[in-house]
């Protein structure tokens, strides 16, 4: 196919066509710098195992507006379950086809064009325009934006707006901007017993039964309440193991890994001493190891939403809804060094899946979107 | 080694030379039937599924007694760990030695000595003495001791008195006789949820959760307080499995593998609906697979216990207790075609174990104990 004419949909394509599958960048970095380098940003490449990180910024003053994002996407599945290849973007019956097409190459893509068009149209304009991106967003991201969230604070460099293009549309392009996420706390909490014969129990302490209690206990709790923007905290065991499979022996120890996805209104160390409170009780002897992957963020009805809804509402004529729900995402880690973060890009329906698409009619728009947004946060 | 002169060891260490591991039997049958025949004994080898199993009987009348075993050995195990090579019966500081010593061939050994002196003594007996023998008691038994009953079975072919020869003398020669066994009903459990993201919990129904509160009332039952013979029932939980590892998906089903050890105040068909009534009282959506692997048997101080307690005392001195402690034992088949069934036999400390033996003083005694229960319940 060759590249449309549609400036936001050509990019798309060509980012579409590079197989950036987490970790790899496959060079949508070196083409987003191109594009962005007669304007005036300065680059800094932050890479780090393997993972490749670029932050461009132009401008020194305040406020800063950041653009956030990933090049890199997940696995394709099975191949010839595409009816076109992932990697050759192919616009069918409306919809623009390819692995990332909707997670998040068309928000990149619409990334560089509104900021031409806002350069263009301001060359003088006031505070910063700023991008954050990565090749790993998909993956552990251990390496990715968080280390270039650690390097901006380690000087001390702040941001004042950010916007993760992240697919955040459920039916219509617009109808949902997320304004914060949850947070996410994983454990793996070990309960020991003494193994032994199930003809002897009274030899062995079987760490099912002491722990069938505290865990029918647990998934009765009421966390908290969550608040306007955070539905309830919520704990899920995803997975419980003990035994060795013979059924004449009491196992010695019984697994049981659990996730809190947790509302701003809880602190990771307050679910912590909960849980432990109610394992205590119950008289266990196990230990739990901690895992905190993500600490919720929020962003009230500030500047950014402001500027962003209204962008939504003169371009799309869609009023639009803040939403907190869904998995974690990069916004927890920007969150630690920007004032106000929300995710806002395409239509999120086929994302991860076979057959990802965007609605080609939603392309230009969403750069005019971003474009606006700038223009209300940074015009002269 | 030579054989030594005492012929119930003679004959034990002859049997532990052939190294039987289950099903193995290696000519130990062969070896008991041809001291048998000469003695008027009629011979039945029912072998199944390469099982070796030989039904014996000298006489037609009523009562019965059956002296019941295995020749079949546990694995040695790692036999650089042996003091003495396992097959190679070894007598070392008044313990003999070898993989079965006390597993049961030292029993073997003295049903056949012990009959030999009874029939020499009491030619013309009265009722009939029988041996039902198998070469896997140890494994599955599933084509042991089972299908010679089923045979005696089907044709009507009824026992009064039987002594299973398991090791069941805990500190001494005769302290300790089963006068029964619980019985084992096991259970494998897999509770219906629905897999989803932990993210959305809302939106799956997580099995281990829905569960919990049923586990722990489970674990506080008390099944029913036991009897005279009994200790109360237990149930325990051997395995618990959900969960893929991965820590963010709320698993679709939860497999718990359970074993009830029961009195014979319990029966398998009142657990089953006992546990039933639990779990449908939680709302849980469920299957039970039932394995019944043992109903439980009791035998009461009747003429049995008596004649073998006596013997004890008269041989060995010894004041012996009943017990129905422990694991199953082919005594749970013998049960279903036989009034009185009990287990008696040597030392059982080291029993599976490495260096597994049995005091060389106890030989011959064990042969005099069966002997006069022998004399005391059929001579004439």
């Amino acid at each position: 196919m060759p590249l449309p004419n549609e400036p936001t949909l050509a990019l798309a394509c060509d980012l579409i066509s590079r197989a950036s599958e987490t970790p790899e960048d496959a060079g949508c970095l070196d083409l987003i710098q191109a594009r962005l380098a007669p304007l005036g940003f300065r680059f800094e490449r932050i890479d780090v195992g393997g993972v490749c990180n670029l932050w461009a910024r132009r401008g020194e003053q305040a406020p800063v507006l950041c653009f956030a994002g990933h090049t890199d996407v997940v696995p394709t599945g099975p191949l010839e379950r595409w009816d076109s290849p992932p990697f050759e973007p192919t616009i069918r019956d409306g919809m623009l086809y390819g692995r990332g097409a909707a997670d998040m190459k068309t928000s990149l893509a619409a990334f560089v064009t509104s900021i031409e068009q806002f350069i263009a149209d301001h060359p003088n304009h006031s505070g910063s325009i700023a991008l954050l991106l990565t090749s790993d967003e998909e993956g552990i991201a251990s390496h990715g934006t968080v280390k270039v969230v650690e390097a901006l604070a380690a000087r001390g460099e702040r941001l004042d707006y950010c916007i993760v293009g992240e697919p955040t549309s459920v039916n219509t392009l617009g109808d949902t901007i997320k304004n914060g996420r949850r947070g996410s706390l994983s454990g793996t909490l070990r309960v020991k017993g003494q193994q032994g014969h199930v003809a002897y129990p009274q030899l062995a302490r079987n760490p099912i039964h002491m722990l069938a209690p505290a865990l029918a206990e647990l998934t009765t709790i009421r966390w908290d309440e969550g608040n306007e923007f955070f539905p309830a905290t919520t704990w899920q065991v995803s997975n419980i193991h003990a035994g060795t499979g013979a059924n004449n022996v009491i196992p010695g120890e019984c697994e049981v890994m659990f996730n809190f996805r947790f509302a701003s209104v809880s602190t990771a160390d307050e679910l912590k001493a909960r849980t432990h409170e109610v394992l205590d009780r119950h008289g266990l002897e196990y230990t739990i190891d901690w895992h905190l992957s993500g600490k919720p963020f929020i962003t009230g009805r500030g500047k950014l939403v402001a500027a962003l809804s209204g962008a939504i509402s003169e371009t799309l004529g869609v009023e639009t809804e803040l939403s907190t729900t869904g998995g974690t995402s990069d916004g927890r880690f920007i969150a630690d060094v920007c004032s106000e973060v929300v995710e806002f890009g395409p239509v999120n329906a086929t994302i991860h899946k076979l057959n990802e698409c965007v609605a080609v009619d939603a392309i230009a728009p969403l750069s005019t979107v971003y474009m606006r947004t700038l223009r209300t946060l940074l015009a002269a």
